[in-house]
């Protein structure tokens, strides 16, 4: 969730309109889905045995959701929400004022002390080498800290391919297929352990999908509005963003079909990693 | 963990030895990875939501691994731990004295009363229709009971092929093929879905793949040894049993290739489902 662009609206000479801005992240949006959302964070968090813990980060906080379930995890512990979004970072903000929360590309930042723990919920897919990233924020963690990580692994599942497709195929080609060219494949499990064995002391890796009852292809969208559309839509002015969601809409309709009691089940895996350093 | 035969090795004229009896479940291997089975036994309850709960049955109990944690979880409740093995049930007694366990089959057995929670942990997918098994099961709940399941998805995993094909080739094929061909192959998420959503209020559906570091082959066919094996075992001889598992352990050892730290990674994929009705 840190894939908005630095230019504000105002920058961007697009009139404002009751539509989210295509330029920041919206917490609104994020939020219609909380509770499936907020799910992974706290099966991660699951994960991550109890131990005196001082410092924590959490990157790619968005609106603090996650921040707000490892403040409540960690009592005594300081809690750093970083994130690139303003929109997020102002509902973070008043959402868990116990927290810090800083505005920061997590693509380069590095944290400012060895942390106990560094939370990453659905953020580090987003970057384009996520796991150079993940080796360098191992090495920041005091020794038996652990990095903490959940990453979506639906580039192959039929919404990201709708997404790609309507991305290459309309008037905005030439500005979205370099953004979906870019989309990060994830690896195999195996591939994530041989490369963390050898710098951790112990390695947890597991991946679930959820099976979400959505109502109807319109569900989808907006769950992907929200969240993995974020890269195409940044590009887009307001009346392309409207062309294009339709465009969406239509081959998920097509690509998911209705269950008997009408609902659409969005299959949505996520891959998990606690590394011990 | 239901497929125990009922005759006892006195009856069966097999030396004792000290081999684990083939004829009923035994603890001690079962227990050998207790870390990672009860682990998905605690993912299926954290999606219980917190309620007022008097009556819980845990459906094949299994040592109690699953049943101290329900004890643990409702701690006001009368759980109920049912069980067809006999060496299974005498370790779950003395693990959890405060809890009540009956040697039942539950692929035909029903609960006394209207329960809050019937939980099984790895045990329906052993029965030849858990689907029409679980309808009933969701029958006999007081509105607004969950039932909760998990079973394991690895029929099409390598450990599982390997399985089946020394099954079929070796001296014992006559008697073990027909255990091949029964073995459960599950639905996908849909079909439940659709099959439980007329008679439920909430259905939550996921499916985890955990993925275990074992020490080589031989931790593959240990796991296997104390649950999936069990069906198989319990129609050899010692003797047979000791030439079933060394041809075991050489298939695993080609289609498991080792790490680069040594290491034999274990893919096991399990379906949850936690219905409300």
């Amino acid at each position: 969730m840190t894939r908005a662009m630095h230019t504000t609206e105002e920058d961007s000479g697009i009139p404002r309109s009751s539509r989210p801005s295509p330029r920041d992240w919206n917490s609104e949006l994020y939020l219609k889905f909380e509770a499936e959302r907020t799910r992974a964070a706290r099966d991660l968090l699951a994960r991550i045995p109890y131990c005196e813990t001082k410092l924590v980060y959490d990157l790619g906080c968005g609106p603090g959701n996650s921040t707000e379930l490892l403040t409540r995890n960690f009592p005594g512990a300081e809690v750093v929400g970083v994130d690139k979004s303003n929109n997020m970072l102002s509902v973070a903000r008043a959402r868990v004022p116990t927290a810090t929360f800083i505005r920061e590309n997590i693509a380069d930042w590095r944290p400012y002390a060895p942390a106990d723990v560094i939370f990453a919920n659905a953020a580090l897919h987003f970057l384009p080498d996520h796991r150079k990233v993940m080796l360098a924020l191992l090495d920041t963690l005091r020794p038996g800290g652990r990095l903490a990580v959940q990453m979506p692994v639906n580039t192959h599942e039929p919404s990201h391919a709708a997404m790609r497709m309507v991305a290459a195929d309309g008037p905005w080609a030439d500005r979205l297929l370099p953004v979906a060219k870019s989309i990060t494949v994830l690896g195999q499990a195996g591939e994530y352990y041989d490369l963390f064995a050898p710098c951790c002391r112990h390695i947890d890796i597991w991946q679930t999908i959820y099976i979400h009852p959505l109502d109807g292809p319109e569900g989808v969208v907006e769950w992907f509005e929200g969240s993995g559309l974020r890269p195409f839509l940044d590009l887009l002015s307001a009346e392309e963003s409207v062309d294009f969601l339709a465009r969406y809409r239509d081959r998920l309709a097509q690509a998911y079909s209705r269950q008997p009691n009408g609902k659409v089940l969005l299959r949505y895996p996520r891959l998990f990693l606690v590394l011990q350093k």
